[in-house]
């Protein structure tokens, strides 16, 4: 972006300031040649002198400390990959000979060739450059990268790494400016997004992008199909190629990494969808269904899909390809409109992948618990294992107004089998907009499925901080306990409810047992005991505990201190 | 309860009247004796004519409209059980020719009796009583049905049966008063809570306990060791076999249905405790291992346990075997003192069976997903099937604030492989007490997970809501999608937050995408489409198709259409 915009939102609008407890800070890493590299990290102090640095996609917000430092959001962040070396065009595939010649993370990693988005990304998930490649290249990871979208810090999607979370945000004609949405941006990324879709759907959907992008230190996702849609008034009969194609070159241009594309709505599909409890839920699918109804001709997302990837392909986005047809409901889970389009899904990665273009496949949706794993084996199976990227799912239709919840059990679930990005639910789906706090609910609930998972798949160092927070916790470190969490200002909130009073904070018991009935300060009593009389095995104890005992007596049986210090 | 106590808790504390969209209503049954029974129900009125009935768990608190028809609190709810027939003692064991002649819902299953409650029961879940006594018999299931807590409503727990929920309630030395408690009590019933646990631990245990007991439509459980060691002062050294079994028998003739009794923690464990990264997190479980240690002596509770258990026979009190050494953390997590302690349980159950005292087991706590299903499939082994227990698991450490999330997701996955009751976590887990917003909160995302579990497992007619509500929303029946909501409050709450106006409650499109994008709209001009064409087949389509597409235009494709009516 060379020029600057009117100024619609500033800095005034947007939430800045470290996380409690922590402060932004740097790891040096290499790029391929030599350069250095910076790798941003949230580190969090704690009261024992100890620190532990978790994952940061919060970019530079988080270390303004006053509105005066603030970059003038309407030029936008620096241009973080603009001096970053860029490799030339390789083949796309280099098994192939007539593959065409291009610039995508795809095409390296195939062709052996490390980026700085490797190098960079590798030192964020701690794991090596080799594995990273190696994941791209075999099309089991994606780094989506638009080379017109500088600003943003690279990521990885790919189940060898740490799972990652997407917050919508988009306004709609009902709701919402420029400058909400901004915040919201910044707001979800503080809490951990890991990728930000703009679905807006209402006025200025190139300019609400444009400040978006600009500002975002993560990638964006969009849909395409809803802007070309208001092109022409919103009748999906009248939407073309043509206009589709125009409408994505306009997003490619100004830097969107992502894009949601349902080129697996076949006309055929349509009738399999119209017996089910509750049809089709995707909007972009239901817009391709009208079409192919009204024209009785197969979808021209499909017919013109190899043009479409080499469009893409010239930017390095990457697709999302979307599942128009998922189930919205747990009656219509797993069944037959649905896997019809992911056979299809798999059949347009291949030609994708061929041409050099980075695939994700995107999933469901409402699915009841036992057929989870299931959507996993089949994705991966006809998808050629490219990254899953699925919408909770919901487990149970039941509970409008915690679908963040009824969603983070199936996301946690299909994360677990395998699924490399979930698209976060707020408490509003099904009711309205989500509004801030919705956004921060809904990025902390999938915060912790994507956590859960990876312990559940042993990412490293995932346990961690669960080990930090729970050694705080058995040590009365309140403040750490606090900090530690997924989000501390709850924490504090919740605790002042109860006991508000400073010193509590250092209590050596809570409020919910009082001191005489605190577990966690008789069994630390019990743990110092013992080890101090070396009885830490059950050997131990049988043949030294007797006298130990009247000792232990002897010196007060100190098992539990109603201490506050 | 021959007597009144003073009113502590009138009419004005506690909340009445029905859930929104919804009556109570009775579904008639006959028990053993031909007797006629009235089932609860909660009666959803649906717009289209139709209702859908619910599991009720909230006694006459929502069949009363006016403060005027609420009974008396300090007399308690009508008694319920009293008039219906209770079978003579009967061999605990009929294979065992020694056993003692009790009066339990296990022993007449076992000598093929059929009790009123068991007939209740049997309408309650839609299940043959047939089914239910087996279960019953071989342990897998328990009734928890003091003969003194006549005002209770009979319930089943088993693996068999839709999975349940239990809420803690209870004060503690820094909070809270009996009618605040006793409120708590209907609150969490009115959200679905299928059983209560009061852990106070302040003053008044005794009268609180009296007043939930009076007037609880649920089973009530507590931890008779709390008040054991109120009344020596706090100090778990001096707690006596005595001291226990004498306040076992106040709580058992005031009516407690069911009792979490700590007796496998052993003393040669508490070493294999004393290394762990949190150690000891069961009150009760720290108390006995203070005790053990103290003392140099094996748990009184464990010495004791066959005199318990003929105390427990007497009334037909149920054994929830504590798990005093659960973990309380990820690190430690299906570790050697959880284990050892679970083997200990299996023999106590093989004890306490033999003289025919109903069994669960109660399981974790914190555990990692991938470490789930392996404490199931453990506890069936060693403790013979009987009805798991469990406190979530909290599936990560990382969220205080948010533990009723982290615990859903291991409790929904729990309960998908076998667990017969989850014990709620509210927001305020290792943080604060819960107040009146925390317990809903907890109970409704219990009931989520339970539900869940239900769908995973098919159980009959669990579905049933699930596609209820899924149908009314893609017809747009706004209000049915709300009242067949666990919360219908909070669904309208956050609806008219984006759409306050009440014809948007009948609008065919929502605040999301807005009337052109609804996907939901255009989905359904899709399917009426092709049900007026008859287009309800790939072959259909494919045959008769090109001629419709036309027809379809034609009519002038109607795929959206922004009507609010």
């Amino acid at each position: 972006m060379g020029h600057t915009h009117p100024t619609v939102a500033d800095a005034s609008d947007i939430t800045i300031g470290p996380i409690r407890g922590s402060h932004k800070a740097w790891v040096g890493t290499t790029g391929p040649a030599g350069e250095p590299l910076r790798v941003p990290v949230r580190r969090i102090e704690l009261t024992n002198g100890e620190h532990l640095d978790v994952y940061d996609t919060s970019g530079p917000y988080t270390s303004y400390t006053t509105a005066a430092e603030v970059h003038d959001l309407a030029v936008g962040l620096p241009r973080l990959r603009e001096d970053w070396s860029r490799p030339h065009a390789v083949p796309a595939d280099p098994a192939q000979p007539s593959s065409p010649r291009v610039r995508t993370q795809l095409a390296w990693a195939r062709n052996g060739v490390t980026t700085p988005e490797m190098a960079f990304i590798a030192a964020r998930e701690g794991l090596s450059v080799d594995v990273l490649r190696a994941e791209v290249a075999a099309g089991r990871a994606v780094i989506p990268a638009n080379h017109r979208h500088p600003e943003a810090e690279p990521m990885v999607i790919g189940k060898k790494f740490a799972v990652k979370v997407n917050a919508n945000i988009g306004n709609s004609v009902v709701r919402s400016s420029i400058a909400e949405e901004v915040e919201k941006m910044v707001w979800a990324t503080r809490w951990g997004a890991d990728t930000i879709m703009d679905l807006s759907t209402g006025r200025d959907i190139h300019l609400t992008r444009e400040w978006i992008l600009r500002n975002s230190p993560v990638p964006l996702g969009t849909v395409p199909i809803y802007q070309a849609l208001e092109k022409v008034d919103g009748d999906p009969t009248a939407l073309t190629w043509e206009i589709y194609r125009d409408t994505v070159i306009e997003q490619a241009e100004q830097g969107v990494d992502y894009m949601t594309v349902h080129a697996g709505v076949l006309l055929r599909y349509v009738p399999l969808a119209a017996r089910r409890v509750t049809g089709i839920v995707s909007r972009g699918g239901s817009i391709m269904a009208a079409w192919c109804l009204a024209h009785h001709t197969e979808s021209f997302l499909y017919t013109h899909f190899a043009e479409l990837c080499d469009i893409l392909a010239a930017y390095d986005i990457t697709f999302s390809l979307g599942d128009g047809l998922r189930p919205g409901s747990i009656a219509d889970a797993n069944d037959e409109a649905q896997l019809a389009e992911l056979r299809t899904l798999g059949e347009l990665t291949r030609i994708a992948k061929g041409r050099g273009v980075q695939v994700m496949i995107e999933g469901p949706g409402h699915v009841p618990m036992h057929k989870i794993v299931e959507n996993v084996r089949l994705e991966e199976e006809w998808c050629d294992e490219a990254p899953f990227y699925t919408l909770g799912p919901l487990a149970t239709d039941i509970a409008p107004g915690y679908d963040h919840i009824t969603s983070a059990i199936g996301a946690a679930m299909i994360a677990q089998a395998g699924t490399a990005m979930l698209c976060y639910v707020t408490p509003k789906e099904h009711l309205g907009l989500p509004d801030r706090d919705d956004v921060k609910v809904g990025v902390i609930t999938y915060k912790i499925a994507a956590h859960s998972a990876d312990l559940a798949k042993a990412h490293p160092g995932a346990q961690l901080r669960d080990d930090a927070l729970s050694r705080a916790r058995f040590e009365f470190r309140w403040q750490d306990q606090f900090n530690l969490g997924l989000d501390p200002d709850t924490a504090v909130a919740f605790h002042d409810e109860t006991l508000p009073a400073e010193p509590a904070k250092n209590a050596h018991f809570c409020s919910m047992c009082g001191p005489k009935f605190c577990s966690m300060r008789i069994s630390q009593d019990v743990r110092d005991y013992a080890e101090t009389h070396g009885l830490t095995s059950v050997e131990a104890i049988e043949a030294g505990m007797a006298e130990k005992s009247a000792e232990f007596v002897d010196q007060g049986a100190r098992v539990y201190l109603p201490v506050v210090d």
